[in-house]
């Protein structure tokens, strides 16, 4: 105690400022806190001479994270720069000399997460990451200590601010995708090239993430089945509430008598689920387990305020740690190759619209191709196409069936005539298993 | 590793039965999980006779909690008595000796938790709390590790499941407050003398030990102002939906210039509030921070499964921690005499449904006594008595003014002839300190 904890930041864009700010604002209290000194010695940044205020004040500034991570000075590394390299090379440079790392990096925590937690161990390294999901949402911390006691069944989780205020711009105010995109980077809450959120890519990571911790396995992003939301329309919604539902784009994590099912897409779920209530920039992560019941976690997924909440408190927890002299805690033992379920036999209730011609006998055949695969139709709705007079809109509600059988539905209707093009397929989650 | 931590039960009643099943049905999971293996040596119980199945099984079982709490075999002890004493100096006993502690007690964790957290630092033992509020919920995690780099500036929640029970009944099915009481009991949500829960004293306890932790302060269930449900009609609930509200059983801290705001009672609250749409049996607690902007953590208050999760949780920390050799985390400096912001001078709004006489007049003379404190009204509803035909209801909302302007106003009510009974008084919080 009284001693100082060197911290080398790396990366200091939105996050990266917020958590500079934060720690240098709050330095006394932080310090009384976790019973030591933080002080940020280095950083590394793209562009050195913009930061030459940072130069004055006493910080070393340099354009080299890997300097940066093995930089004597530094005992504490936070890396925030995202994206899968340099960072990851740089988290395992700082660990593999026993430095303790703080990361905000889902892509790295989501491909190499297991591999960069073995090696923090086996050098009495910490390796913490609250802040690679939901922002500041205490969700990684409550999966690793609060609800260890459970065995858990299954995560759900809207994890993606960005599609989530795109969903919400069309839910809401019926605006078409491309001006919900439109809006949403004008807000900031997208990126010129929105294709890592728009996809499903991001929260692919994130549900890595929070997969591994709740089953103990090693669960990757390619385990992940990922469909994105480019396909959505403004009538899409006003036909989901219509039939009781909400669209949200839905990350969920199950265990199953098949294996894991790992699915990021947009989803129906009935207007009374939580996740119904989620709206614009907004995460939840619901947790299921066998004492528990359910949990719902619901906050802030991005920002500076949001992650530097997280970042900063594992910063303190490694701080305090480190200050009683203590080692970190052992990790839990992980299955390293998890049972994935194939994606074909998970049983999907589904959502479709098909733009279909205008004209006699169209039910009858496309009647014909669902029957076909034994798809038992719970729905129609046609109308007219909003856009092309000879056309009509078709949509169509499934009972249960397996995913492989709906996709042998789909393929049948693409061989059909009687569908001009599939508008969007999503599935349906009421909660059941089987309908 | 490999050596075995002793545990004695304090009470097998529906938690403490729910947390030795998880014990032993999961114990080779537990064993992987924190490095030892969990063996139950002793338990406490009312009626020795009544367990001998337990005892058949080698478990140690004994009528003197006391004597489990000093036991050899017993290196952690887990208080599930509930109530004062003797669960306060079994807590007191187990500590001395340096044994760790894990506690669902809200009771004695709101009277006596710092008395007690200071006596485990001082003997190197670790007192857990994380089941003494919200059940399962990881709301004392969250407070005192994952949002630890927040200036919290409040901790709004519903964390008493009978009352929301009641309340939901109440207002979804138009029930009375007795006969959602029976209801409630007949579920077993309610006891049978169910005071501390109607009269708010459980969730006082509970947002002591939450302000406590959130603003890091000795906060007592004295500096608690806490008023009860037993005046809600079906009614009220009616008219506050008429206003745009629900009515919800709130405890509230914040933070103000005038010190800490410390309240339990019913409260109306926004249709679009959060806090609106918890129901039944679920509690949530909404974290506000500078940092994170807010939070919400919401799932079951109560019952075996929820409180075991949270119970067990806190073992295997423990456990591991023992097993890894590391002393407990130092605790966070706590003011010992924070400020407590006198009721009177708290800015509120107001819900007021008064028995007036039906004659002419009445209006007149009540809202004189109104004016004579400055009381502004927002919002007048006249209707008949449902049950007295020579009285009608009088319905009045309040702009913003002091609680003591509000109290000066009834004691002037209640020396007026225009006014027969006092109904029920509650407070309106829209979010916005003043209006």
């Amino acid at each position: 105690m009284g001693e100082s904890l060197g911290i080398g930041l790396l990366g200091l864009g939105v996050v990266g400022r917020g958590v500079l700010d934060a720690l240098q604002g709050n330095a006394l209290v932080y310090e009384s806190r976790c019973g030591q000194r933080l002080e940020v010695k280095a950083a590394a940044v793209r562009n050195v001479a913009a930061r030459s205020e940072l130069s004055a004040a006493g910080l070393t500034i340099s354009d080299d994270p890997l300097a940066i991570s093995s930089h004597n000075d530094v005992d504490l590394v936070v890396e925030l720069m995202g994206g899968e390299s340099p960072a990851a090379e740089c988290i395992e440079a700082a660990l593999s000399t026993g430095k303790s790392v703080v990361t905000a990096n889902k892509e790295v925590m989501a491909k190499r997460g297991p591999v960069l937690l073995a090696l923090a161990e086996a050098r009495g390294a910490e390796l913490r990451y609250e802040g690679s999901v939901g922002g500041g949402i205490p969700i990684i911390g409550a999966l690793q200590r609060d609800l260890q006691a459970n065995d858990v069944s299954s995560v759900r989780a809207i994890i993606n601010g960005t599609t989530n205020y795109m969903i919400t711009a069309m839910s809401r105010d019926g605006m078409s995708y491309e001006a919900a995109l439109a809006e949403a980077q004008r807000l900031g809450y997208a990126e010129s090239d929105p294709t890592n959120d728009v996809d499903g890519i991001d929260a692919a990571y994130k549900l890595a993430i929070l997969a591994s911790l709740a089953f103990h396995s090693q669960v990757g992003p390619d385990d992940v089945h990922c469909e994105g939301i480019r396909s959505l329309e403004a009538r899409d919604f006003v036909h989901a509430r219509d039939l009781g539902y909400a669209i949200r784009m839905l990350a969920t994590a199950r265990q199953t008598a098949l294996g894991l099912d790992l699915r990021v897409h947009p989803t129906l779920v009935p207007m009374t689920d939580p996740m119904a209530g989620v709206e614009g920039v907004l995460n939840a992560v619901s947790v299921s387990g066998d004492l528990i019941g359910s949990v719902v976690l619901e906050g802030p997924g991005a920002g500076a305020g949001a992650t530097s909440s997280a970042v900063v408190a594992d910063i303190l927890e490694v701080a305090g740690r480190l200050a009683s002299g203590q080692a970190p805690r052992r990790l839990r033992p992980m299955d390293d190759s998890p049972k994935v379920a194939p994606l074909s036999d998970i049983w999907v209730r589904t959502y479709l619209r098909l733009e279909v011609p205008d004209r006699a006998g169209v039910l009858a055949e496309l009647g014909a191709v669902f029957a076909a695969e034994g798809v038992s139709i719970a729905s129609v709705l046609q109308t007219p196409h909003p856009e092309r007079s000879q056309s009509a809109d078709l949509i169509v509600t499934t009972h249960g069936c397996s995913d492989g059988a709906l996709q042998r539905v789909l393929d049948g209707l693409q061989r059909s005539d009687s569908m001009i093009e599939l508008g969007v397929r999503l599935r349906i989650e009421d909660g059941c298993d089987n309908d």
